[in-house]
C-alpha cells in the first residue's frame, strides 16, 4: 500500500521535454509524461482507455498525444479529441491526468485525489536553485521496496559499515547517538560525531591533518523527501569556526516505482571552492560510489525478505528514527483508507 | 480458456520432417511432432506418461518414438510398444495423439475430442498452392495473448498508425468505414479506401504517379484464420480496370501457444511480375517489417494489460469487427464447457 | 516438504575456509558458512535478525561475523555480541546456528531440531579418505527438484538411454533385473549385467577385446546419500577373477537447495593405475559428461512437470527402487510433522 495524497518527486525537470514522451511508473501506475509548448508538465495514465496500448509509444501532436495503435488523440487534460473514422466522441473516453508541479528542478506529482492536491505540502529544496551551492543532478534505480531505502536514510549508523571505505571511515558514526525529533509529516535527525577520523572521501577533498568533528542534520518527510545539512571540520577549530570545513547540502527523494523497485532522485551540493568543477564532479562520483554500496546491500536485503516475508525483524535502539517514520507513514496510509463517514458522504 | 474443438494451424509442412522431433506448444499443451515414413504427421503429447520426461529429447525408431529417459517406446498411435526389462505392457501406458491434417502447406491440429474432428471445417487456403501466386512462408512468435492479435487483424484502422511508414501512409484507412458481416464461425470484413495516397510499400512496387484506391476484403474465422484479398489501383483507372494494379492474397493463422504467447503463421502472395523473385522477397521483407511493428505495439499492450488486468477497455465504433468475433469465439468456448444433457449422454 | 531431522551434505570441506563467508541455501534456508580459527565449521542463518540483511556480505572478525549493514556482530554460536551505539544486547537478538559435522571431506548439516542431531546417522563414506582410491571432488547444480535426482539414481535402467554414448552402450543395463532390498532409512540396489558390451567409457580405460560382465551395487539412504561399488570385467575371466577388471567406488549426495534446484556433490573413485593422474582426470571428465546428460533430461523433465504439476505419473516395474525410497522418505517426513502426543509434551 502506498500513500496517495502526497507529492512524489516524479522526475528531474530536464527529463521531461517538449518533443519526447517519457514513460515512468510511480506507485505501480504507468504514466506518460511530456511538456506542453508553454512548458507545463503533463502526467497522463499511460494506458490508452480504448485497448490499453501504451501512449508513450504514441506521437506528440502539438500539446496532444495520439495513441499510435488506433489513433485516438488526447489533449493535455486527458480529454479524447479525435477518434479516426468516428464523429461522436463519448465523454467517458478520457485519460486520467495527475496534478504536477515543477519546483526548483524537480517535478512533483500528486497520485491521490486531485481536489486534495495542496502545493503548500511541497518542501522547499532551497539548494536546488541557490547560486551558493554546486552539484550534479543524479538518479539511481533500486530493485527493492522504497521502505527499505527510507529505513536506510533514517539510520546513519550504516555509514560506518556499508560505507566504511567511502563516507564512513570508523565505527564512530554508528557509536554516536542521534537525536530524533517528530516534525510535521516526518522526523528530524541530527547526529554529531566528535573527535573522529575524516572519511576517505573527506581526505580527498580537505586538508585535515588530524581528528575532525562531523555533523549530520536532516529532516525526512513523507513520502520520502530528505534535506540534509552535513559537514566536517577540524577538532582544532574553535566552536563555530568553520575555516577549512567542508559543508554539504543534499536533496534526496525516494519514489516507489513498484512494490519491488524504487526511483531515487538525489544531489549532493557543496558550497566551497565553487570555481573548481572537478570538486563538484569528484563529490558526485563519491556519492554515486557510496550509493551503489547502499544499492548492493539493500537489494540483497530485499532478496532475503522475499525468501521469508513473514519473519519479523528485531528492533535495536538505532531503529528509533526509522520506526517513528514508518509509524507516521502507516498512520497516513490508514487514514486514507478510511471511508468517509455518512455525514461527509452527504456533503459530497 | 481456449476453444478446443477446432482446427489450429500447428506448423508449416516443411517444419515437420521424417528425421526430427519438433517440440511445439499449442493452447498450453506441449507436443512432439514428427512425420512417419509414409508422410503422415504425428502430434503426440510430449510428456512421457511414465515419469514425464519430454519425448522431443527422445529417439525416432522407425515410425515410433522412444523416450530417452527410461526407454519406453511409443508407436504413431501413442501406444506403448516396449518397456525395457518388462514383458507385460499395461494398456494405460499410452500417449495421447491428436488428429492432424496436412492441407496445402499447413498442418492443422484438432485439440478437442477426436471423435468430433471434422475436416470440412478446415478453410480452403487456395493461394498456398496456386501457381498464380508467389510468396515466402513466414512465421513470427508473439509474446502476447492470441486474442490481442485477433483484435489487431479485425480492425485495419491500425494500418494508419501502427504501419504509418509501411502499410499505411495516411489516416485515410482509419477514416474509411469498413463493412463487417457475420459469416459461419467468423466475420467478413471489407474496407474500400478511395482517393488516397499509395503506401510507402506500394511506392516501391508500383508506378503510381497520383492518388490511388485501395481495397481490403477478408474473412476471419475461428480459431484465428484469415484469408485476405487486397490491392491498390490508380484512381485514373476506370471502375474494374486493374491495369497497373497491385493485388495481394494473404493467408494468416493465429495459434495460441500459452496464455502469454502466440504462434503466427502467415504469407503475403502477389500475382504480378511472377518471374521476378526480388519482388517476392521485397514483399516478404515489407510484410515482416510491418508485422514487427504489430509485435512491438501488441507486446507493449500485453504488458499494460498485465499490470492492470481488471481495468475495462472502452469501445469505439472501429471495434465492431473484433467485438463481434470475440462474441462468436466466446459463445463457442462456452458451448464446449456445457456438459451434455442427460438425453444426449444416453445417445453417446 | 523436506525431511529436517537428518544430515544433509552441505559442502566439500575445501569450500569452507577461515577467511571467507560462503552463502549456501539448503532446503530453502539461506545460510552463511565459515570456519573458525580452530577449524570448526559454522553454519548460521544468513538473514541478520535485525533488518534481514545477508551476513555473507558481512565481515569476519576473529571467529565472529559482523553484519555490514548496521554492524551487529555475532559469535560462532549465533549470539549477538556487539550492537554499535547500544550497550544492552537483548538476548533474543541472535542467529540460529545449525549443527555441522565434518567427516571425511564432506561437511554435514542437521537442519532439524539440534537436540535430535545424531552423528551415528552419518554414513561412512570410506573411499573419500582411503589411500587405495583416487578421485576428484565434484559438484553440479541442478535446476530441478531433488526427488527427480533421487529417482534417477534409484533406477539405473536410464544408463541405457540417457547415457547411451557414455556409461551405457547397450540396452542390456535396462534389460537386467535389479535386486532392491529395504535397508535402514533407505534401499540397497544391485544389478548384474552379464555378457554385454563395454561402455564407451570402459573402452577408453580398459583393454576388453570382447564381451564383459558389469555390476552395480549401491545403497541409497535418506536424505539422498549414495555409495556405489561398480565395475566391469571380461566374460573370459573365471568367476571371482578380477584381473584386468575396472572397479569404481562412487560417493554422491543430493541436497535440496530450493523446491526447484538441487546441490549435487559427488566423486567417482578408481582403485587401478593409481599412479596415473590422467586416468583420474579422464574418469572425472567422463563422469561429468554423463552427469550433464542427466542434468539435461532432469531439467527438461522438471519443466514438463511444472507445466502440468497435477498429472499423475504411471508406474512401470523399473520404478521399484524409487517408489520404495519415496515411501520411506515420505513416511519420515510425515512422522516429523506429527505433533508430540500429550504425554510426550508433558515430558518435555
Amino acid at each position: 500500500m502506498y500513500l496517495k495524497n502526497c507529492w512524489y518527486v516524479a522526475a528531474w525537470d530536464h527529463e521531461i521535454l517538449v518533443d519526447t514522451l517519457l514513460q515512468r511508473t510511480i506507485i505501480g501506475e504507468s504514466l506518460v509524461m511530456y511538456r506542453t509548448a508553454a512548458g507545463q508538465v503533463v502526467a497522463m495514465d499511460n494506458r490508452c482507455c480504448h485497448r490499453h496500448a501504451p501512449l508513450h509509444l504514441g506521437r506528440r501532436e502539438g500539446d496532444c498525444v495520439r495513441c499510435m495503435y488506433h489513433g485516438l488523440k488526447y489533449d493535455a487534460t486527458g480529454k479524447c479529441v479525435d477518434i479516426p473514422g468516428q464523429e461522436m466522441i463519448p465523454a467517458k473516453l478520457m485519460q486520467r491526468v495527475y496534478p504536477t508541479v515543477q519546483r526548483k528542478r524537480w517535478v512533483w506529482i500528486w497520485m491521490g485525489k486531485p481536489e486534495l492536491a495542496d502545493e503548500s505540502l511541497i518542501q522547499d529544496m532551497f539548494s536546488l536553485t541557490s547560486p551558493e551551492w554546486r552539484w550534479i543532478p543524479s538518479y539511481l534505480h533500486y530493485n527493492c521496496n522504497y521502505l527499505n531505502i527510507c529505513d536506510n536514510l533514517l539510520d546513519f549508523s550504516h555509514l560506518s559499515y556499508v560505507h566504511e571505505k567511502t563516507f564512513g571511515g570508523s565505527p564512530n558514526i554508528a557509536e554516536a547517538k542521534p537525536e530524533v525529533k517528530r516534525i510535521e509529516r516526518g522526523v528530524a535527525v541530527s547526529r554529531d560525531v566528535k573527535n573522529t577520523v575524516p572519511a576517505p572521501y573527506h581526505q580527498r577533498l580537505g586538508q585535515f591533518s588530524g581528528k575532525v568533528n562531523r555533523w549530520f542534520s536532516y529532516d525526512f518527510v513523507v513520502p520520502g523527501i530528505l534535506r540534509l545539512d552535513g559537514g566536517v571540520v577540524s577538532v582544532d577549530n574553535a566552536e563555530g569556526d568553520h575555516t577549512g570545513a567542508l559543508r554539504f547540502h543534499s536533496c534526496q527523494a525516494v519514489t516507489p516505482e513498484t512494490d519491488q523497485s524504487t526511483h531515487y532522485f538525489y544531489m549532493q551540493a557543496h558550497n566551497f571552492r565553487l570555481d573548481d568543477a572537478t570538486i563538484t564532479e569528484s563529490i558526485h562520483q563519491s556519492q554515486r560510489a557510496a550509493f551503489l554500496e547502499d544499492k548492493t546491500i539493500l537489494e540483497a536485503q530485499q532478496q532475503m525478505i522475499n525468501q521469508s516475508p513473514d519473519v519479523a525483524m528485531l528492533p535495536i535502539a538505532a531503529d528509533l528514527g526509522l520506526s517513528q517514520y514508518r509509524r507516521i507513514l502507516q498512520a497516513l496510509i490508514e487514514a486514507e483508507a478510511v471511508p468517509p463517514s455518512p455525514s461527509m458522504a452527504l456533503v459530497e
